[in-house]
């Protein structure tokens, strides 16, 4: 029973934490599962090996006995299922856990994504600076409704789950842009994830792998 | 044991099946629930009544004995495993049934959302027209990826599941733009789910509440 996950033979961050395999490898931590490491160089990405176990020819992919999945979410919900663990017993609670999953990846993910554009894929368009604006403020309209509505919690819903995980993933993409230290609240939150021994174990696994 | 589903007390698109209420309702249909809803004025949305069930102040909000749900993705994983329909029994086909619910949400939408920014939020900006060719493209490229990965295929994985109920869902939101025509096989892949009796009831009964 051999796990396999795929990841940049070189992430564009040199190590920062910020691809998306180090959200499978932190999961990977908290479960206690070792695991292997294809490295997949940029070029490619785009060609027909790659694209047959990821359509949209990006990272991470998860390969484990005969099951291989794409997207980090349900990589994360299958390994919390599988190794019980990061999710609660209680029904409800579970699936609530399921949808803050849903929520980094499709409420606050794609805000902060689109700043990644804005400032490299679109970054000498002529429209660049002027529309920065705006792209910000989709970001801080978000973070400003999820500080107000974890207020001072630990965690989202009461114990760490893979929705915790997934979020402070998502957010922890703004640290670099310094925009994060506006929401205390929630960089406080990211430092709590980045404190378990599980992420640190995950992000020195990806920094050795970038740094050899 | 009474759901209740929270949706705009008029929605935007008059009924059109586009807001994210009707994959909810198309998915109670599926698993045939019975289900009551609660319109929210647009002004209301951000009020702290609605806050409470939904930190993003968007719709829907899904209630079920005590348990309240946001993210159309968390709703629809509930109600397939809760009414035992829409996932393979197989664990595997299972994960990757939930493995294309969030490629539809966090792969898919965000490029077909953004088109959504561009022609509505920023349609008066003095950069709208030239950056539309950016917009598009991204959206192209997601269209001709998904489509070279399912061919011909009826559905993503086999039979029909939560993945392509929420697949079509949001690549039902290109139709008025016609972009979806350009992809021939993905419009006719639209049009077998649209076709199953469970979302013409989730259709017209959508349609009913906002042409009263």
């Amino acid at each position: 029973m051999t796990i396999t996950i795929t990841c940049f033979e070189k992430s564009p961050d040199g190590g920062k934490g910020l691809a998306r395999d180090t959200r499978v490898r932190w999961a990977l931590e908290e479960v206690g599962q070792p695991y292997e490491v294809r490295g997949v160089p940029f070029p490619s990405l785009k060609e027909p090996a790659h694209l047959a176990r990821h359509p949209f020819g990006q990272i991470p992919v998860f390969e484990e006995d005969g099951l291989t999945l794409f997207e980090s979410g349900a990589i994360i919900f299958h390994l919390a299922e599988r190794y019980g663990s990061l999710l609660p017993d209680d029904p409800d609670a579970r699936m609530r856990a399921l949808m803050w999953m849903f929520a980094a990846l499709s409420s606050v993910e794609p805000p902060i994504l689109d700043l990644s554009n804005a400032r490299f894929a679109e970054g000498q368009q002529p429209w660049a600076e002027q529309r920065m604006p705006v792209v910000l403020e989709r970001i801080r309209q978000r973070l400003d409704q999820l500080a107000a509505h974890m207020g001072d919690s630990e965690w989202l819903e009461g114990e760490f789950t893979v929705g915790d995980l997934m979020m402070i993933s998502v957010l922890q993409r703004l640290k670099p842009s310094g925009i994060l230290a506006g929401h205390p609240t929630l960089a406080a939150y990211v430092e709590r994830g980045h404190a378990r021994p599980a992420y640190q174990r995950a992000y020195a696994a990806q920094a050795a792998y970038n740094n050899p």
